[in-house]
């Protein structure tokens, strides 16, 4: 190893899309950094911030198609870590909302390489936001609940059926192939009223946005060609945003 | 009203404290105030990308006591649009978490203000990161849980209660002063070993952190001498926290 070489590995989450929504830290570390490793959620123009000459390496990963399995994306950053410095691991969100990012700091830190975080915003909290639904709201939520659509074992989470339960506002990520499946359990729990909105490519100019109840999103979403990565928010709160009331007159308009 | 005003609303998120915790998009909408309202959990700092002669108001909120109410700010908001034009709303964490912002974008609405929301950092996902303690990971967390310990009512949320008998983790924000009562609802639910984080002015330099279980976290906090404000975090994905185990095993020691 080159003596000069100081090995470092700083997570950086990119935020939900929109360039503008990475902050001032994750672009400082983007500027120090001898090499960079991005996800397919992160938006290639952050890359600017990034000196000319470093290594740019796309490991995309998305939705269960992946460029690079993660032991491979492991061994990257260690690679490059000893043969390069500081890398930034780029990725979409915030680096801990279903982001694996503890999995690379554990493996770095096998190697004593020094790690660090940059936190970014979450989709989870900040797709809603920008469409103007708040995740929580007097008298309406005390608290929102960010979920995976996509376990482990490829279920649907036991989490849902317990938020449909509660008044929490329940934020699903990488929801969309199971939206049928998450209705149900809303369903199931008398919730056939609660309001739901699916947005796809928040923050970016391809925004997707759909608005109903849980009885009525999923022929919604099909209309509307809602796909991923789309972020699921169910609860009343969702009723604050300014087209909810006008959506709902059009279709019972529409279907009368 | 002066025609060449243009009235206009903007929340900015400030993240949790560390100034650099701000997005490009905030830094933007700072540099284009006519007038900045700003809470007492946002750093001073970030007044810098304010222009010098536009009026910065204090009108911090921290806990209960308040120096304006909510109805002055929402007042304050409106006349200084169409007196100056574009006020920009400076809240701590992202507006949407806790932040009472969607009252300010409904106040401005009513007067046909134009209003934008900018997302920030929240502390509920930003602070455990920065301190490398994922809110969710493989096998441990598949969902969290982010809930207010004060809620409007002066009693604990009963989405705690639920909270206790999930595996979510649990983020709970402004819930120091019921830190006991917030434990005696995990140990009724059986969870005395579940680890606990509590991290008072996180992403600041007078960061404060207590680590423990149910069991111990009470005793931990007053002897670090934990304030307010400050995230709790309650789950399994605690004990990812690197000096999670030292702290047991020198408890342990110190107490036999």
């Amino acid at each position: 190893m080159n003596k000069n070489i100081q090995p470092k590995l700083t997570l950086v989450g990119a935020g939900p899309g929109d360039p503008d929504l990475i902050t001032v830290k994750g672009i400082t570390a983007l500027g120090l950094a001898d090499a960079v490793l991005y996800d397919a959620l992160v938006n290639p123009e952050l890359l600017k911030y990034v000196p000319v000459h470093v290594p740019k390496i796309f490991v995309g990963k998305r939705n269960r198609k992946h460029e690079y399995t993660q032991d491979q994306i492991n061994a990257l950053i260690v690679d490059f870590a000893f043969t390069h410095g500081h890398v930034v691991r780029l990725k979409g969100g915030d680096p801990f909302v279903f982001g694996r990012g503890l999995e690379e700091i554990q493996y770095a830190d096998a190697f004593n390489i020094e790690t660090e975080v940059v936190p970014g915003i979450s989709s989870s909290i900040g797709v809603a936001g920008l469409q103007k639904i708040p995740v929580t709201h007097r008298g309406l939520s005390e608290s929102f609940w960010v979920i995976t659509g996509t376990t482990t074992s490829g279920e649907i989470s036991k989490d849902i059926e317990v938020a449909a339960s509660t008044d929490a506002t329940a934020v699903i990520l990488m929801g969309v192939q199971k939206l049928k499946e998450i209705t149900e359990v809303y369903k199931r729990a008398g919730k056939h009223e609660l309001p739901v909105a699916i947005i796809q490519n928040g923050s970016l100019p391809s925004e997707n946005l759909a608005l109903g109840t849980v009885d009525t999103i999923v022929e919604i979403a099909e209309n509307e060609k809602i796909g991923s990565p789309a972020v699921i928010i169910l609860g009343e709160v969702v009723k604050l945003h300014p087209e909810f009331a006008v959506e709902l007159i059009e279709r019972e308009l529409f279907l009368n």
